[in-house]
């Protein structure tokens, strides 16, 4: 874990345009501009193993050492909208790179509830919640 | 915010003891340790502005580039016990260093919810989560 840097702090929110601008007004940034994540066909979103039509908007703040990420859930049938409906607006997860994505899985030994790819690179999410209070990001970039 | 490092994640968990013994065994680590937080003729605490005896359980988990904090509640009144009964264990801030701690709470406009000392150091929690969706704790290290 020491060598281990947590890539992204995640919130899930209701309103992105809202929470993007209340972000930019406390820290005095420029509001960030949301994308939406490719469909399926791009992003071969499975969420509990099966393939899923749910998007997100996206938006991101840089901090020095990490970065926030704003998700707005687009549609049903993904960890997002799970989260959103179960909680409200609140931290969803945590990242972390894993190079080799199927070893580290094995290695953490947590339920994987959802996996897409985005251009550059693939995500899984694993259910940490119940366990370690939170849900945990693997990422891997194919660039790296 | 991108001159800024967020320092902490913290989650409000209801059994410190189990909740470090998972993160530990799933992450290879070895269990950390916790400790009680200062009473209140040390540590000041104050909650909406009030004296409290709460108190809290404190255990940190050392990622690269961001500490990761699990906070059990101890007693009544204060931000970690109204956040555990209002949601259950999961994040419940991100901090970020406030060399000068009244402009910061100045120019965030974020209302205080709790404040404290600790060993070296003060502390203010800012009630973020209805705007920015995660309240905001400001660190103030005497020694930095």
């Amino acid at each position: 874990m020491k060598d281990t840097a947590i890539t992204q702090i995640a919130i899930i929110v209701d309103d992105i345009d809202k929470y993007a601008a209340a972000w930019a007004k406390v820290f005095k940034l420029e509001t960030p501009k949301w994308f939406l994540t490719d469909g399926r066909d791009k992003a071969h979103t499975k969420y509990e193993g099966k393939d899923t039509d749910a998007r997100a908007k996206l938006a991101f703040i840089q901090a020095k050492n990490i970065t926030i990420e704003l998700i707005e859930p687009v549609g049903e049938g993904s960890v997002w909208m799970e989260h959103l409906k179960k909680h409200g607006p609140s931290v969803h997860h945590i990242a972390m790179d894993a190079p080799d994505m199927r070893q580290t899985i094995a290695m953490l030994g947590l339920p994987v509830s959802q996996t897409g790819d985005y251009t550059g690179g693939c995500y899984a999410y694993l259910r940490g919640e119940k366990l370690l209070g939170v849900d945990i990001e693997l990422l891997h970039d194919d660039v790296k």
